[in-house]
Formats: C-alpha cells, sequence, structure tokens
C-alpha cells in the first residue's frame, strides 16, 4: 500500500530525494562518512553548501543585491531575529495579521520593537483595505500561507516600506519576484527539508545594523559576511534542502511547481465544495495551496475519518491542535497521485456515514 | 581500506548508528515515512524524543531538579542564552577563560551581563590557581575541553557559584557528578549527534526569569514548559542523538566509554612523547583526551603528512586554522582500531622522513 503523508510539517521529502539520500547515507561521494560527518569548512562540504545556495538562486532568480543565509532555528528564531536587525528599538514596525503565524510574529516583534497590528482577519475572508492602515513603520510584515488556518494572501501588500514576509509553508510552492521583497524567510520543514534549518534572503542593503544585544547566532550581517557559517551550520538539513533544490529543477522548476500544486489544491477544494459533507470555510480567493483546513458537518464522524484514513494509508489529516477538525497539506512533494487517493477515500467515506 | 575520520565536528559517529539510520531512513517502524517526516507531535515521534531523554538522564544520572532541554543553535546559541537566562543586564558573571571557546563565550556574555574574566592562559599549562578570582558573579562558566587548543580543565572549579560548563566536546566522555553544576550545554556535532542540535542540561531553580530581550527560542524556562517543543525542534538530529545515547547503554555507560577514552588518548599522547619528531605542547596534566593537537617538529612536512594520511584512510587530521598543525579528535564514536591506525601511520611517516 502507497502511504500519503499529509503533515503540516515536519512534512514529507521528495521519494527521490530520501531514496537517494538513504543510499549515499553512510558514503558520500565514495569518502567512506556520512555528509553528516564532514567538517563544514571541508572541501567536500562548501561544495554541497555552495551548490545548494546556487540552486536557489537560479530557482528563484534571486540576484547578489540579497543575501541567502542557511540558519538554524527555524522560522520562529527570525521572529525575533528580524525586529532585532531590522528595526531599532524605538521604532515603529506593521504586522499585517491573517492568522497565527502572524500574530505569532508581531508578539515576539513585540518584545524588540514598536509593533503596529493591522488585523485583516474578519468573517471567512481577509479585508486586505486595511493593508492600507500600515505605512509608518521600518517594515511591512505579513505571511503570504497561513498553516494553520489555511488562509493566503497571494498579492503582495502595496507599500513602499521593506516587505517582509514568512514563507515557511510556500517557498517554492509558486513564482514570486523577490525584488519587491526586503526579507522573505522560510522553516525549511514543510516545502525545503528538515526541521532545524531556516532560510532567509534578505536585501543587503538592510542589515549589518543589528540592535548591540542581537545574539551573534541571530545577527544576519555576521552570518553573511561568514556565508552562514559564523557557527556550525545544521549541514545534514542543508545539504537535503539542496537535493530539494535539485529536484524541483529536475520537475522544471518552480512554474512547474505552481501548476502542479494549483491542480492538487483545485481537486480537494473542487470535492469539498460539490456537497455539505465536508466544509471549508475559507474564502475562496484567500485559500491556501499547501494547507487545506476542512471540517466534517458532523464531527461525531471525526475518530472515525482519521482512523479509517490512517488505515488507508493517508496519514496525519488530523487538523492543529488549536483548530480541530482536518487538514491535508499539499507541499511539492506531494504528488497528485496522493490527493486523488484522498479524494477518493473521502468520497467512500461520504457514501458510508451519509 | 578502513576510513577512520579525525574530524573535530561535525565528526564521525558510531558506525553501527549510521548503519540502523541508514536501514531506517525512509520507513521508520513501518510507518512507510522516514522519522523526519513524522510531526513532532506525533506519538510516534513524541516515543523517539521521550526515550532520548530517558536514556540521557540514566547515562548520566540526571534527576528531575535538572530539565534537560533539547534545542536549535548548537553550543554558540547558548553563549547568548547563558547569561540572557541566569543573569540580569547589570550583573556580574565569572568567565575562566582556558582557550579559544572560553573566550569566545565571555565575548558573547559582554552583550548582556557585566563579565569578569579570569585568564589561566600561562605559559604551556593553565594557572589553575587563578578561578579563585572568582566569586563575586552571578555564575562562573568554564570550558572543560578546548576543541581548539586541545586543553582539559579535569576537576571542577571550587566555587560555590552556580558552575556553567560547555561540554560541547566531551560530554559522554568521561563521568561527571551533574550535581555540581547549575547547567551544563554541548553542541551535538562532536560527542551526540549531527550539527543543529544542543543540549542543556539545567537546574529548574535557576530558570524562568529570563531577561525580557529573550528570544523565545533561547528561553529556557520557555522550552522547558514545552519540553522542547515550543517551536518544532530539530528532530532528525534529535532522534539520532537517540541512538547514540542506545549505543553508549549497549556499551557499557559513561564509565566505559571514559576507560576506553583514556586508553586511546593514552596510546597517541605516548607515542608524541617517545621522540622528538611529533609535539604536543599542552600540560600533560591538562590535555585533552578528546582532541590531541600535535605539530611537527618540520613544518615544512606538514603538506605531505597531510596528503598521506588522507590517502591511508585517516581523514581529516588538519589542526584548525587559527592554529595550523594536526589535530586528532578521539570522540566515543572512534575505535580503538582508529588510533592504532594513525599511531601506525605516525611511525611509518617518521621513519620515511626522519
Amino acid at each position: 500500500m502507497s502511504v500519503y503523508n499529509f503533515c503540516a510539517g515536519p512534512a514529507m521529502l521528495p521519494a527521490e530525494v530520501m531514496a537517494k539520500a538513504q543510499k549515499e547515507l553512510v558514503d558520500f561521494h565514495g569518502l567512506g562518512v556520512s555528509v553528516m560527518e564532514l567538517s563544514h569548512r571541508s572541501k567536500e562540504y562548501l561544495a554541497v553548501a555552495n551548490a545548494a545556495e546556487a540552486n536557489l538562486r537560479e530557482l528563484m532568480g534571486i540576484s547578489d543585491d540579497y543575501a541567502v543565509l542557511f540558519t538554524h532555528g527555524g522560522a520562529r528564531a527570525h521572529f525575533s531575529a528580524i525586529p532585532l536587525n531590522l528595526a531599532g528599538a524605538d521604532d515603529q514596525v506593521d504586522y499585517l495579521i491573517s492568522g497565527q503565524w502572524s500574530a505569532g510574529a508581531a508578539q515576539e516583534a513585540a518584545k524588540y520593537a514598536q509593533v503596529n497590528r493591522i488585523d485583516l482577519r474578519v468573517g471567512n475572508g481577509l479585508e486586505m483595505t486595511r493593508a492600507g492602515e500600515a505605512g509608518q513603520g521600518a517594515y511591512l510584515h505579513y505571511c503570504p500561507n497561513e498553516t494553520v488556518d489555511g488562509v493566503a494572501i497571494f498579492d503582495e501588500p502595496d507599500s513602499d516600506q521593506p516587505l517582509i514576509a514568512d514563507y515557511s509553508s510556500c517557498i517554492l510552492g509558486r513564482e514570486i519576484d523577490i525584488n519587491r521583497y526586503g526579507l522573505i524567510y522560510a522553516g525549511a520543514q514543510k516545502n525545503v527539508g528538515p526541521a532545524g534549518l531556516a532560510l532567509v534572503i534578505v536585501r543587503r542593503d538592510l542589515i549589518g545594523q543589528a540592535q548591540p544585544t542581537t545574539p551573534s547566532i541571530l545577527d544576519y550581517g555576521l552570518l553573511d559576511k561568514h556565508d552562514s557559517m559564523y557557527n556550525t551550520p545544521p549541514t545534514y538539513a542543508w545539504y537535503l534542502a539542496g537535493e530539494v533544490f535539485k529536484w524541483i529543477k529536475a520537475q522544471g522548476g518552480v512554474a512547474a511547481m505552481a501548476e502542479l500544486n494549483r491542480h492538487k489544491a483545485a481537486l480537494l477544494y473542487d470535492f469539498i465544495d460539490s456537497g455539505d459533507f465536508y466544509q471549508n470555510r475559507v474564502d475562496p480567493s484567500h485559500r491556501s495551496e499547501m494547507n487545506v483546513p476542512f471540517q466534517l458537518a458532523n464531527p461525531d464522524l471525526d475518530a472515525a475519518f482519521l482512523a479509517q484514513s490512517q488505515q488507508a494509508g493517508l496519514m496525519a489529516l488530523k487538523g492543529h491542535r488549536s483548530v480541530g477538525g482536518m487538514r491535508a497539506s499539499l507541499y511539492n512533494a506531494m504528488p497528485i497521485e496522493g490527493v486523488q487517493a484522498l479524494v477518493a477515500f473521502m468520497k467512500a467515506f461520504e457514501l458510508q456515514h451519509k
């Protein structure tokens, strides 16, 4: 039986990447040791690290005006690092709130700067006109894909401020123009690699003036100067991220991923909308292509749905503990066959219990 | 040909651990997915995480008075986190300086507290009597094993202050009485697992009053409250650390490791001291059992030594770029056969070039 893993994160990685990783786990390129046993300063590991950065730059069209940092700590590290690096303690900073993650980012930022919260959450949609209330702060932060809420902001907010975005759950999932951003960041464990790594892509003119109390491992200027090796980086996660970048290139790049992701999401949303047994309450113009939360009209069936889907090889469909219901995460690594299998299961479950 | 990897870090992991990791990389316990693709909140992953902590507590005799934290960021993260968590900005803190790592810890701490540096480095030894100059600060920090310098402090400094120690390169390498410490910490990539994970073992009465600007991912009280899952932890590194802990138990525990480590180090130091072709300049009472730096009396032979040792399957013997020469790291995972092979090579090289 095929297993399809719908976990929101740590999430599935491409099957081809995992097969290659397994093959070379204990003997990397004939060296007789694992890539995770190499010095991060060895020429063999530097080739891995540099290729990963070069491929990410190519996939996303990132110029040398931007630093690409491979960091410790996950996205939450950057909830702290962004205000520490890009604002002074007395500076205003603007945060658009569209769900749990952007709210969390704003909460952490309030330790380091004067946070102006612009709450977009109204009813089932997002009141995007409220984004116009920004404009005072040193930067404007938003989250283009809210993993828990299944809410997406597809168009960049219109602002002259440096735009900062948490791309944790949608980086490389659709094409973006990086030049519209001051900084984007992403925890790796959804669309890039294993947990323990975060990517930061930041315009170099914005960094180098971190607050004096910035921990060194979160100082973007220092990390850039040391090519993300101020301290020992998470080398194995960096290697796996590099393998994922190669895999995306082999699939046809981000444009091909985006087309497949739109197709996968449409398949699931169309089925959900076709009846009233399942529901997704997000306004259609803001539905995430990466994370699809849905509810059974009769929540008494939740436990049976989860048990039977698990038995059918459809893993980790339980919704986030804060919202309940179900959630299917459809990151780049999820093949169309996984979504087809999920929809087939949902149809059969509905027939059985209607 | 056997390959023996003497890298100071990221370092070799036990061969048995790597073989098991390879076997179950893409199918963990028959789930059809990798352990790195599991939600950190799934019951399957929580079993991994909890077993790792339980085994570490058993190996080191850690009571419930201490929190055991599995964190992001490596030891350098804790250079910042320790003063942020255990001192106020106006508090004095004492740092014993015995080499590059303790000096680095003191430098970072000066961002967050009033650092009193007590420099022990004199000649070839350590002027340990200077440790008595501590006593004013909220805590006393030292580094029992300096990876770059090959310098060890085997006996805990005598102080009534909470004792803080950077055990990155010697945790689980010899027996210690954890109850003598307020906190010990260790980057994983030397004696525990892959890079990207750090362990913190801290007496619970010392935490919970972090400075207000402490980043959440470095707030020990918050991490303890959330069982090291305030944010997504580096799950694969945590899993591998757990496998290393099981392996150490199977070898006979820390006492057995310590005996083997003493034996391995003696083999190499005795050979170095037996002639004048090779030299180690550290006072014998402070020679590290984990990291053995040595110089060739004729440095013109350095390049030939490195090239030929590499060809002989003896990897990564180059000394740290700041000190030059050679360095052999003999962590727990290095079998006695590796040290025997190194000594045999050194003998042959000496005969060839004398």
